[in-house]
């Protein structure tokens, strides 16, 4: 079976940037936005509204109304989202069953369960994360409290769109087999040290 | 300086015996109850009362109401009690000075914060202490609702200490640089892959 690692993150954590360096340390591939492309292709929709329908618009309790729904007449919006709901799902299996690799986000630690991935979370105290933020805000034009406030803004639908997609709470430490602090670090040299857990 | 681990633990995690196999993997220093005898030692006090002492009695905001006491007459248990503390920080300073370690409990990870040790937390979900405790109660004498409710109160007692000694949440990952999951892990065979982590 493939090694899969997961990658959850708090948002402004550094944890994109230390799943691809891990991937890249490790050598195999790394899956993130490169799964809403797909999915977009296979739907033909746009990216932009597959982004929104998988990381804003989750149907509550998805997993458990699908299959009974108690929608009686179609419902295009609900249909719609079910698709891109599948097709995430399918991608990510798809993903993981052609090689090693890491993916962010998306649930994959839910979705890949039964191949018993191992689950990385990636968290930073707020200083630390709003200090990353402020290094992607090349113009400068936010303010630290407004910087502050789109964390709190994502880390909420992230959460949101967890608890509805996989019935956990997101950032529960029970979720993931890894939980690993990045205040004040440099993902940089983190990752080769964290990579000499996959390595024999 | 020293290089210095710190670890806390859920109880039933088996975290003591993590922080004991990682001392021996790097050949490093391992305190546990080393610093109860120490301090039992100094303090001409009984090993058993010490604990008592550190682990359930802690005062509520020591560091904050020592050194501006409300007591104006002498009070002989508080005075007792500060007396373990003060001794308690001493010897685990003293220890850490001495040589690289690992330190399980005891608020380690915030005395020595100055030198920043490296604090890990361990922690399993609730079936996995269960069968630990478990394997501990080699009569078999407690049933899995009394060794669950045992862990609650452990649990719960080691919480209050870490709040009442340090004004933090005990378990709240921002503390921790890392939090390993032992769910259905062999401590065993999980230490030499952590113990790379310290290792050039």
């Amino acid at each position: 079976m493939n090694r899969i690692i997961t990658v959850s993150r708090e948002f402004g954590s550094g944890g994109r940037e230390f799943g691809r360096r891990l991937s890249e340390a490790l050598g195999i591939a790394y899956y993130d936005h490169e799964i809403i492309t797909e999915i977009a292709k296979r739907t033909s929709l746009s990216e932009r509204y597959v982004q929104d329908i998988v990381e804003h618009n989750p149907i509550r309790s998805f997993p458990i109304t699908i299959g009974r729904s108690f929608y009686p007449a179609p419902n295009p919006v609900f249909e719609q989202s079910i698709s891109v709901y599948q097709k995430q799902t399918e991608i990510i299996e798809e993903m993981a069953s052609k090689s090693d690799c890491v993916i962010v986000g998306r649930c994959a630690d839910y979705i890949l369960k039964e191949q018993s991935p191992f689950r990385i979370f990636v968290y930073a105290d707020i200083k630390s994360r709003i200090s990353r933020c402020r290094e992607r805000d090349s113009q400068n034009a936010l303010s630290d409290k407004e910087i502050k406030e789109n964390i709190a803004l994502i880390d909420k639908k992230r959460g949101k769109y967890y608890r509805d997609y996989t019935g956990k709470q997101w950032g529960d430490r029970l979720n993931y087999d890894l939980c690993i602090n990045t205040t004040n670090m440099s993902i940089k040299e983190m990752v080769p040290v964290i990579a000499k857990l996959f390595t024999t």
